[in-house]
């Protein structure tokens, strides 16, 4: 059986709520959600967390990054097959906090293929969109820089980045799918992301900084 | 009672026989030589490894690289703190694979402080080992970077890089423990390392890619 | 009258042969051969001699690098604009020795055509040639990595990477020009890339290096 | 004759007042008010700029930047060789805008001697202004990242770190010349430094985007 698809993943980044015994809040949380819901809910955890994340709850966990290398002299660079080893569904690739050149995201999204990953590339604008369509990857998460732990959806601020990138992704390779983020926190935001052509959204702050994440992650999955 | 430091350390890299099961092997043979020898050995396994090596194994425990940052929106980057909750015991930072600038060696070694890791800043010739005193470390790992991976041994090779990075470092603070790096691979370049006043080794492939790591980890000890 | 787009551009690089009065050198036998045959020839020297070789010689001058960045504090950068205002006529973007994250090609590329400058994005092989032509640059410059610099020419080595990014250019963006490059060193190689679909190259060690750079340069556009 | 040494080093960055015919503008002011005041000003423009105000302007003139890099194959890099060949006195290496890594510190202070450069390398603190001692450039220049560009003199927020700044880089090398930087604009900024032990100033904004750059540089040396 393949590997499913998230709707919803939740990036840990390295808040001081996302690590250690606080990260196993977060994900007992989205578990409980995604069971009740059905919506199946994706983690990005830091990479201390993700072999016992991968080991405890029954959810797609997702590397931050990972390194366009293959097995070698490489101290302190990700490896594809270490992740994978680890117990992770997938990885993200160029996020906007940790940009890759063109040719190591290239290099990337084949070392996780080649890992069996699923890939979420990371993309700033609608051309960055585009030209990430070609490494056909699983997943491209569209993130307007300017709104990442803005507080202001990309779903209402800026709607069209979010179908103009659907539709240039799609155009040029439709099992594709597209996450919009930067701002989301509530199901409207998700609802209206849906709409707007987006398979999902990817968040972070607005569920791991909450004062009650799985209050939040119900609202998310409420109006899917 | 103060955590102790120890005289060899092993660094996996991400090398194909440095993760997952595989990394196993080598710290249960770090483990077993050290018991038997009273030697204490560290080893430095990749990010995925941290977190299961540092429950399984009563080894030092060290990350190959943390970045200089505080919590927060820093998505694919290591946390000090994430790597001392995981359970290590303090990180490599400076590696020749991993260069980080100047105010980022000096930031990465006030966050480890802070997490409480020993800090290891790796370090090329005896200008920067000299300049990398500054900041007070636990150890500095001198590696000239021609020689690593090359099996010409440090010591045997340029033994005045040994001495005199000794004397430059400990000139400024001689609490700092010295480590030769580079081609080391037996117990003769071991011996002959601490007799140009290193405190210890740092190596990574003699070990790791060997037919037989507990062997030549029994060597290494056997001239102490 | 809009600026012309050369056939061949020479990369100076930092060789020793490359720059201050030797760089004048070339750039005058580059203009001979240019005025002699009618194929325009672009060069590509250090920022240095951006100013004296757009004021002296009436060649197209590229840079071999800019910044995607806006005037202001960014000490030690390439403006876009200088590069114009110091007499240039295009730069390179993303050389496979000054590589660039995804968002700074796309913000080199604008920046660039802000400031009236051609643009020349290098890439590594037919996806990323893809990906580079959703930035609609002037040229993209197709340079095989492990051929650069080693005396084996791209035309016949791997004529297919010529041939399937011209095609993958081509049908995203018909205007945009594709380059061969790597290895090009004969008036055959440049005769055998056009063939293949290419609509010029982008060499380097060939020429600058070479005794006698005239001559190269008279075999090159012997062909077309 | 050896070349001498500057008291006020003015940096133009990459102000779009700093570049161009706007820079010549700067540099003639400069050159007004050293040779009626007899205080050195040497100036640091950008790359384009170099060659023809090192050619026009009777002023050390000041690299913002070079890469740790002998001759060679390295697209957009800049060579100690070369920025010496375009007339430049001297350079800035690690400037807080352009961070390097320990090692090409040590690198790019060495290529700037042989070069016969002079080198200012910059510093975020007191620490990271020993470490750099380490590596006798001619001058270090400390400048408070929080304070760069923020109008608030270095000399009256924190004349500690100016104070213990200059003993422990004078305590390692006496013969290195310390500036001290960020948020100088008036003379009363420059004579407090030098009471604080600096040996002179670098500043970039109070001068560069100044309405009448000549008026400012007046100020600046006016108490000296």
């Amino acid at each position: 059986m393949p590997e499913k698809f998230p709707t919803i993943i939740i990036n840990f980044k390295a808040y001081k709520e996302g690590y250690g015994h606080r990260a196993h809040s977060i994900a007992q949380a989205a578990l409980n959600v995604s069971m009740e819901s059905g919506v199946l809910i994706g983690i990005a955890p830091g990479y201390m967390d993700i072999h016992p994340m991968s080991n405890h709850y029954n959810l797609p966990v997702y590397a931050q990054h990972i390194d366009a290398i293959n097995p070698g002299a490489h101290t302190g660079h990700i490896l594809a097959g270490a992740v994978r080893e680890a117990g992770a569904t997938g990885t993200l690739i160029n996020h906007s906090e940790r940009r890759l050149t063109l040719a190591d995201i290239s290099g990337s999204v084949k070392a996780a293929k080649e890992a069996n990953l699923q890939t979420i590339v990371c993309t700033n604008d609608i051309l960055t969109s585009a030209a990430a369509a070609s490494f056909s990857p699983d997943f491209i998460a569209i993130e307007p820089p300017e709104l990442i732990g803005s507080g202001i959806s990309v779903a209402t601020a800026d709607p069209e980045i979010i179908e103009n990138s659907v539709t240039a992704v799609k155009e040029k390779n439709s099992s594709i799918r597209v996450l919009a983020g930067a701002g989301i926190s509530t199901g409207e935001c998700v609802k209206r992301a849906i709409e707007l052509g987006a398979d999902g959204v990817l968040l972070a702050s607005g569920v791991v900084k909450a004062d009650d994440p799985e209050k939040v992650l119900r609202s998310l999955v409420s109006k899917i």
